[in-house]
């Protein structure tokens, strides 16, 4: 049935597998054998805001409405507009699109969306500073917060794994979540794709009017690339907390953003990456 | 200087970082500590085909000419058509650029780049079938070769590691190598995306005059998704070994092309995904 969250028609979410069982042949040295392999699903899924679309992702279903809101969120499409509905594809009914589209209304109040590829201007280079500057112009520098104790940031693996279902049944998945500073996992995500597991959290928070997500941290279970500093920012979240490495552009995008960046929380470590002295 | 490869003009590589160093802190049981950190380096790069803008990729710099044409490649935006020339940027110098904008010339030849993103259509839902069937249409099935032996697949992430340099100084870089039926390596790239290394490998092929790549296999040091296996059959790999799990829908496409696909290489075990039954 149709829910409303944050004042938001919000349709019914379809229904759908995100693993898929296949016989597989396993080579050993004891020989081979034919077992049961439980594989991540896959699919397309087309986002439109509007009624434009905006982009195709390849994403693992489910929480489709959380990844399309925090996506069009993360990059700053909707432009403060408040989200009136979210549903399965504009112009068709759910089932012949196989939920794989959705759309994002704002009733037009957002910016009419600007193709993002396919375009050539006079100025075609970017850098890595140009798309920081890029932000910086989207985006205010995150007011300072309390620092989240190391303790609490060393704790954030064992914290989230259980809730890693997918991850546990196909150890192909990422996940993200958000969490408090005393160390409180809010919610987790987790997907194919990584940039997705986090749109799914900014989408879900956005939907529950919890944004912006001042004084909470993102964990993220993989690396911090630009692209996961960027959604962080865009959602206000004043830590981010990777397992692996930061690229080096994620790096001095969190400094420009007065985002702590933790990486590398292995065991009893971490590092710090930004502020640049903490 | 510029020099040819398969009748192409190619132009200089730029000198880029590709690692960063940074001075970061530690935090152990026994205290904090500053120490330095190599990150990898993530800058954009916009790929033009015939001018026309047809992508913006988050890459490593560094290969940046294999990376655009393999792109090309793989998408089909070649359309079989004979690159004649690669350089940076169509419509200004390489430096003014930040040597983040490559053209890769047919004279034309190239079908006109048709948008991938931002076009509405009427059948606007897109499935893993779909995805698929498309393939199909564009991609005749790989003629059988000669199955590689287990053996060979076991052996390949130890063969490949002495190469990833990168990895080593940084953790965080995917691998991709093309290898022989008898397990030599025969090239390997590393780039901050796993498609981008993958792209970069067909590039440098394509450039060679190495395409088809008949008889020979593709190794990934990550997941087989949809869009490796994608690559691979556009490249004509008849084997694609990834260290991780495959998706679903890769194991689906996998099979309509008649690729075989290993994945979960450990160790002395590997599973088998496609062909069903090897």
């Amino acid at each position: 049935m149709p829910g409303r969250a944050n004042g938001a028609t919000v349709g019914t979410m379809a229904a759908r597998g995100r693993s898929e069982t296949f016989l597989v042949t396993t080579f050993t040295s004891a020989g081979r054998a034919r077992n049961p392999d439980e594989l991540i699903v896959e699919e397309p899924l087309t986002v439109q805001l509007d009624g434009t679309t905006v982009t195709t992702t390849m994403r693992t279903p489910g929480h489709d409405y959380e990844l399309a809101v925090g996506f069009c969120h993360g990059e700053g499409l909707l432009g403060g507009a408040v989200v009136s509905a979210v549903r399965y594809c504009a112009n068709g009914s759910a089932s012949s699109t196989e939920f794989n589209v959705v759309t994002v209304d704002t009733g037009g109040a957002a910016p009419a969306p600007r193709p993002r590829l396919g375009t050539t201007t006079s100025s075609c280079g970017l850098c890595g500073n140009d798309a920081i500057d890029e932000l910086c112009a989207r985006l205010a520098p995150l007011a300072p917060t309390p620092p989240i104790p190391v303790e609490v940031m060393l704790a954030l693996p064992e914290a989230v794994r259980p809730h890693q279902r997918l991850f546990a049944a196909t150890g192909a998945v990422h996940a993200a979540a958000a969490f408090t500073a005393d160390g409180s996992v809010l919610l987790v995500r987790e997907d194919v794709g990584r940039h997705n597991a986090v749109d799914k959290v900014v989408g879900r928070m956005l939907l529950d009017g919890t944004l912006p997500a001042a004084g909470l941290g993102l964990f993220v279970s993989g690396r911090a690339s630009f692209e996961m500093v960027q959604k962080a920012w865009a959602a206000g979240f004043g830590t981010l907390v990777a397992v692996s490495a930061p690229t080096a552009l994620a790096v001095h995008t969190a400094r420009r953003a007065g985002l702590t960046l933790a990486g590398f929380v292995r065991d009893d470590r971490l590092n710090v990456y930004a502020p640049e002295r903490p």
